[in-house]
């Protein structure tokens, strides 16, 4: 048995690219407990049960499931309606909750509206790994391999679950980090989901401008640069409806910048140019080493 | 001998990344005519000599090659001072000229300003190959494999010196497209010059506003989308003065798309952002598909 993983069963909602991943990366720990997996699209379960990674056929589950952890991996704004079917579904008061999603602080409410017994059994975490390719057959058993997995510690959660939770994301290779929820949701709004808003509303513009003459003359650059606007646009909506607040903060800084920039090229002005590509370059440079160490 | 090259004499004026990946490309094609190369960077003329890449190991060029090939890659803004000096140093009339340079109707300006002769041997061309490293020490020799080259044609060019640069190009493993001088700076405006422009003001955003933070939580996908932000400031420089109308309006045509993604996270829209998501992932994946083909 891998004994980073103490539980003796794992239901995982939503088997799509991350919860796909999860189970086939279970697969390939040797997990010795039983793995479960619900979702909306029956042939993802049939799926995944005929490749040997979950118990169930169908969405019957049962109800009385000890030393269980239940991961939710659905889109942010299904999180209430997953926990509540789940609710309905296992009966076992031995359960701890995690889940997989982009945005915190949403579900950090969602969870303090709804009893507190599932708050307090509910880790809140983000593995950082994903691809612009979705549903379970985009899923990988080494996705989490030397991926960071970010924590969310709250008031209710006991020093003893947190680590169960970080023994379980260690065992699936990622390393994990703590953020609060608060923090960890204006950090991902610059430097995730920012990178997701200017890729969608590039390629907006040039297939405004350029139709499908976009990629005829790209050699390879741009598909490489503008890939996560091929990502799940459900997915996506959810983030930007649940982080609305710092992802508009975030864009009117982008905005700054880029006015900036737009002055300098409109003014011609060559020393400003050189200060302001040189300042990125080494910021970036040594963030990057920093990073490193 | 490499019959796709159809010159006796190559010089490569600037051995930076792209001029370097040139002779160290020409040593692998088994080229059995002579190279030589200068650069304002010494040092870089003296490795280039060492590892055998080029005869000259000074700056001290024979005026008399005959069937020489001239390839200028230096920053946009210094071709005309490169021409001037390669004019004072060779004599033989039996040259050809071309560039690497990625803006092309300011050097066919420049090239209209300065002799007829000049400008009649000049084939203007475009590897779209690149890093965001550079100088002599970051070149490789199959930087131009299976990369595409873009020829510029141009009123004074014959068919002949057209189809010889384009063997060239072919030799080094690169396929080559035509476009206008004009149509090439509009493109590239939007494909390649706003990518950049949108990485350094997306990453003078984030140092703004997260300093060494930056990179501190973003597992690895963040360096990916922001490595364009680490090219050379001074080559950057050039090509945003160079090609400034193109790129101002390629500004101008994203911050429209991204006012009118702004407006949907700011109304909670989910439909509207539903549809634009999907608009643009479909665009995309139904473009890239064509370039497939």
């Amino acid at each position: 048995m891998n004994t980073l993983i103490e539980f003796k069963n794992i239901l995982v909602v939503g088997v799509g690219l991350i919860g796909g991943s999860i189970i086939r990366s279970l697969k390939d720990t040797n997990f010795s407990g039983k793995v479960y997996g619900i979702d909306n699209n029956k042939e993802a379960i049939t799926l995944a049960h005929s490749h040997g990674f979950i118990e169930n056929k169908t969405e019957n589950i049962p109800s009385d499931l000890d030393g269980l952890l239940v991961i939710f991996s659905v889109p942010v704004l299904s999180i209430e309606d997953a926990i509540n079917k789940i609710e309905g579904i296992i009966e076992s008061e031995d359960v701890l909750y995690t889940d997989t999603l982009s945005v915190k602080s949403s579900i950090l409410s969602a969870l303090r509206n709804l009893d507190q017994n599932i708050l307090n059994r509910f880790v809140l975490s983000h593995p950082i790994a994903g691809s612009e390719k979705s549903g379970f057959e985009a899923s990988a058993s080494d996705l989490f391999k030397n991926r960071l997995t970010i924590i969310c510690p709250h008031e209710g959660n006991s020093k003893a679950d947190l680590n169960k939770i970080e023994g379980f994301w260690n065992s699936l290779g990622s390393y994990t980090k703590k953020l609060s929820a608060n923090d960890h949701d204006e950090l991902f709004a610059k430097t995730s989901h920012m990178p997701h808003v200017i890729s969608y509303a590039l390629m907006d513009s040039l297939f405004q401008d350029l139709n499908e003459k976009t990629f005829l003359y790209s050699g390879g650059s741009l598909e490489d640069y503008t890939r996560i606007a091929s990502s799940d646009p459900q997915m996506w909506k959810d983030i930007m409806v649940a982080n609305d607040k710092s992802i508009l903060s975030s864009i009117a800084s982008f905005k700054n910048s880029l006015d900036k920039l737009s002055k300098l090229i409109e003014d011609n002005n060559s020393d400003g140019l050189i200060d302001f590509f040189s300042f990125v370059k080494q910021a970036r440079d040594k963030s990057i080493s920093i990073e490193d160490n």
